[in-house]
């Protein structure tokens, strides 16, 4: 087992070279797209996606109702593919994400928004997929070949090329300037795995993540590979959603680990981080200003929204460790196939 | 125990009641509001509420879309109450739901969005609230005192005001019809309590609950209850995305309870819940389309739409006895307090 490397790890060492690639082969797709998005002046987007893609647009809109004001809501695809109902998009942008572009409710749910008067926008690793066909615009992540089942690239490069847009949609300098030292960034972040985070979850089938605003959408993401790699019962919440019923759950020892960026979320979440522990669960959280919950190393960005990326990159190399000490091969999840078609 | 009842059973026998209070005593609040509405021409709602009240906006936000094919955004407290955003809201309506009508940080959020340019709608048991006396309208769900910690009767009088609106804004007498209905399927399905689910769950500490759709918002209702009132790690997905991962957890005899309702989406949902049955798990679904997972009973009412009522009020009757059969007082969930503060 030690020196093979398993597919996931090898796709998780490639995202600083696969972000730095995207920023320089998608920049033209950016900005081209961008402009278009500045012409129209949306009143609101929507958002079309399933699964990790799916975080990816929850990240997506706590950013653009932050930086830009514009409310944005996610569409179920069965809205489309299932209740065949035309809705009203005039004036709207809908951002569809799906690495492979390929899964039929997402293409038809982003066709069915164009149709209905949204400018489309896709993100996707397939420029020549049928997502991207049926769109008005295609940010091309440029991630390579995606083997890993668990996706860890294409989620960083995804988020990265819609965080782009919007930087290049609000003529952003600060936020651009912070996503062009992501690179750097996240390859320092690769080599914090959380050993005592990894001690602690052990052989607990349970635990909580964390996050509060943008943040909460690696929560999410951290939660999803839990369960899709290690087999693990991990489950998301908002900070502020955690004590109205959740926390019931939380017995003695009960591991927790909290999403906290350097933001205008980060002392909330730290105080619920310290509550949940005073509960007698075992929290941490990427902060250094907890009390009763654990700090743990984290790479700050230049940018408060792209903290996130970080983290989930530093979360992603744990991760495939914890699944490896569980005995578990990160790269065959039981029970599932890479692409799953949803009708 | 067999001769004392609890408060929250008490207020599951409640709910037809109630439901029919709210459908007199409620009804010119909801006609009057449904006129602004009317008049206002929404290009889009936003929503704001936590924990089953937020069940409550997925509920709306997949009937608004379906029947009135406006897109819905719920938007995150946080985005007023932390990161102090405004949005553009102009031209949108704006739903908020709490029984309390106290929580600081949903207050703050519907008084922002009537600032940003939303007609508010607030939904709530206190028509002297904070959350009432911000909003431009009010739904007085009228559900009497709420003493149970997990709100049961608060949410199906919520849910049902919410419909009432959308019925009148459409002026659709299909839907009014079976909401008048509902007092009497809702009777019937208080004594459908699923022995079978409950010999199945036994001491399992983890499940799922699934559903699709409109449905889909209360399988994540039923999911916070069996977290809150029976310390179950229950957690709900959309049967479209069960397999993009979750699934990893499902092992041999998994619980798996799935609300199907008599629309559109049935049949999909169907054939998931059979999938996720020949992978082992005891899997249990509220339909007769079934062929590997096992269906359990349930009352139909007289719309798609108003079915999801009748199955989560079967759920509550259920996860009561399941909370009693564990030996857990479900009046005082573990580390809960009955009105959660966050800002």
């Amino acid at each position: 087992m030690s020196d093979t490397i398993s597919q996931m790890r090898r796709e998780v060492l490639e995202i600083p070279t696969a972000v730095d690639r995207l920023l320089t082969s998608g920049a033209s797709d950016i900005q081209h797209a961008a402009a278009a998005v500045r012409t129209l002046d949306p009143n609101y987007l929507v958002t079309v996606a399933r699964g990790s893609s799916d975080h990816i647009c929850t990240y997506l809109k706590y950013a653009t109702e932050i930086l830009l004001g514009r409310p944005v809501a996610s569409i179920g695809p069965s809205v489309a593919s299932i209740f065949k109902a035309p809705l009203h998009l005039d004036n709207s942008l809908c951002i569809s994400v799906s690495q492979s572009g390929q899964s039929p409710d997402i293409v038809e749910m982003a066709r069915a928004a164009k149709r209905d008067g949204s400018l489309s926008v896709a993100i996707t690793n397939d420029p020549a997929s049928p997502l991207a066909n049926t769109s008005d615009h295609t940010l091309q992540i440029h991630a390579g070949p995606e083997r890993s089942v668990a996706a860890t690239k294409t989620f960083v490069t995804s988020a990265v090329a819609g965080l782009s847009l919007l930087a290049e949609w609000r003529g952003d300098a600060d936020l651009r300037g912070a996503i062009h030292t992501l690179p750097e960034a996240l390859e320092r972040a690769i080599s914090i795995d959380w050993p005592e985070v990894r001690a602690a979850i052990g052989e607990e089938s349970s635990l909580f993540t964390l996050g509060r605003g943008p943040v909460w959408a690696v929560s999410n993401e951290a939660a999803l590979k839990f369960k899709e790699t290690c087999q693990i019962h991990a489950e998301s919440y908002s900070s502020a959603e955690v004590l109205h019923g959740p926390v019931s759950i939380v017995d003695e020892g009960f591991p927790v680990l909290c999403f906290a960026a350097a933001d205008a979320a980060q002392d909330a979440l730290v105080e619920i981080a310290d509550q949940v522990a005073a509960k007698g669960a075992k929290v941490f959280v990427t902060s250094k200003r907890s009390k009763a919950a654990v700090g743990i190393d984290h790479i700050r960005t230049d940018h408060a929204l792209t903290d996130p990326l970080s983290l989930i990159v530093s979360f992603y190399a744990m991760v495939e460790r914890v699944a490896a000490s569980r005995g578990i091969n990160p790269d065959a999840p039981r029970h599932l196939k890479k692409v799953t078609e949803t009708v």
